[in-house]
């Protein structure tokens, strides 16, 4: 089943894919986060009423993100296997930053980018949506508390990132143990701006069930940038699985229904002519920008440069 | 007038300090994010409230985050005047990151930490919540966006931070425009762990109306370590002010009631046998950990270590 979240009269209403292109409405008062929270018992009772209701067409829906505020948005850097021959040194682990829930996009809405954000280049990624929360979620179970697959697109101004880092000496704790203090040089990058600006994370349309998704690594990956294919990837590349990803993550940061965690960029240039992604400067190029996931749908956002 | 957020019999009750070590309970169904979004109506009335109701001890309160579930808290990094002999490249602006709601920890409750998280040291600050939401709000209006004052304790893994570094070659367009690329030798650090981990974010027990923060720049911040003062300081010293981190900020991530900024860690080391914060760790050392900020009151927190 694919679900996702629109906005008809100014509410907020679930929708359900019931063919290409038509969507079935669920009842005003159902939400993303109740259907979440209860699936189980939910999910019979939304197939039904998706069969049973009048359909629309999606194109006429105005698009939400599929999971309108969610607790957290854990991104995962550096996740391509195309990376690895790129890093010098870093962490045989995921690591991960976050994106504030304000900075997310429904399907079809308007990237609205200023000058001031330097380059802005899209990334690719599929999303993982947490069904049942959790935490130190062994690597077996990892699997079990998805609730389904979406797409996110990661947007990123490198210009931001670099002004944005310092090369400091950071204060650690003297060599002897004895309370006196050392420098030592360090570099570290904040986030918040070139990852976390608004509309930076279009997100959706769709969620499609963890049951309707039989391997989340075996999915195609596409990046339409003004009609040209820039990337053609598949999610086999990713480094760390999914279950690696919600298994060590949760030993740290608890997992909550509704939290997203991007899984990391799909990069591979399209070989018909493909480029790198850091080449889409969506402040200078404008767009539409599109993502395309085998089995979860297409999302695509005009941008609008103010 | 000073505004918690407690948990009574399961519920959340929004509590108002009457009198040293006193609060009155607001009615049930009143939560603080209800009470900022209305605030010009509200406020009165909770006033008179709370002099009319039963009070409760202080030290009896289960206490929650002020701001329960806040939509994001940004937190403003190396913003004290003492970190600016150590910076040797860096923004002239705020520069921040985010933390996961789920990171939040209300006074009292225990900080539980993992051997796992490796070196784990107390940041003293000052945090701004957010009354009136906002984008592109400028310098002169900015305060006006402030509902209060309140104290984070924004707790940071080194050991973590170092971990999630990565020094790599970022793919950047090439010099000449044609499309080609080239690479940059970069460092980047990801800190979804290192700042977001559950329990590095203990905040409260109280938010200060604006009102009743006459000038949020003359507070002194202290820090005390099992009974020991570790920190003496003034949000004189933060380089960046409330106002113009507002309006910074603002022109990026658009601002939302109930949002948290954290201004920058408090560090100077108090005259009376101080140390820094950085030798205070409290995976080895354990707790209790405890902020005061004047005016707005004392957050303390002890530490179980797993």
């Amino acid at each position: 089943m694919k679900l996702g979240t629109v906005r008809l009269d100014g509410a907020e209403r679930v929708a359900v894919a019931v063919e290409d292109e038509r969507a079935a409405l669920l009842d005003p008062g159902l939400t993303m986060s109740g259907l979440i929270a209860d699936w189980a018992a939910a999910g019979p009772a939304v197939a039904r009423s998706a069969g049973q209701a009048a359909t629309v067409r999606v194109s006429d829906l105005e698009w939400l993100p599929p999971v309108p505020r969610p607790g957290k948005v854990i991104c995962i850097a550096l996740n391509n296997s195309a990376n690895a021959d790129r890093i010098m040194s870093g962490p045989g682990h995921p690591a991960a930053f976050t994106k504030p829930a304000s900075s997310l996009l429904g399907h079809g809405r308007p990237i609205r980018l200023k000058k001031e954000y330097g380059r802005v280049h899209p990334e690719p990624e599929l999303a993982v949506v947490i069904g049942a929360g959790g935490s130190d979620v062994s690597r077996d179970a990892a699997l079990g508390h998805v609730f389904g697959y979406t797409i996110i697109n990661d947007l990123t101004s490198p210009t931001m990132r670099a002004e944005d880092t310092f090369h400091y000496r950071a204060i650690h704790p003297g060599p002897d143990g004895s309370g006196g203090i050392e420098y030592v040089d360090t570099w570290v990058s904040y986030p918040a701006r070139y990852k976390g600006t608004d509309g930076f994370g279009p997100i959706g349309p769709w969620i499609a069930t963890a049951d309707s998704v039989p391997d989340p690594h075996a999915l195609t990956v596409s990046c339409v940038h003004q009609g040209r294919l820039v990337t053609s990837d598949s999610t086999a590349n990713l480094m760390h699985k999914v279950a690696d990803v919600i298994s060590f993550m949760s030993s740290y940061l608890t997992l909550e229904p509704g939290d997203i965690i991007a899984m990391g960029t799909a990069l591979k240039p399209s070989a018909a002519g493909g480029s790198a992604i850091q080449n889409v400067n969506l402040v200078a190029l404008g767009g539409p920008i599109e993502v395309t996931i085998s089995g979860i749908g297409t999302l695509s956002n005009p941008v609008e440069l103010l």
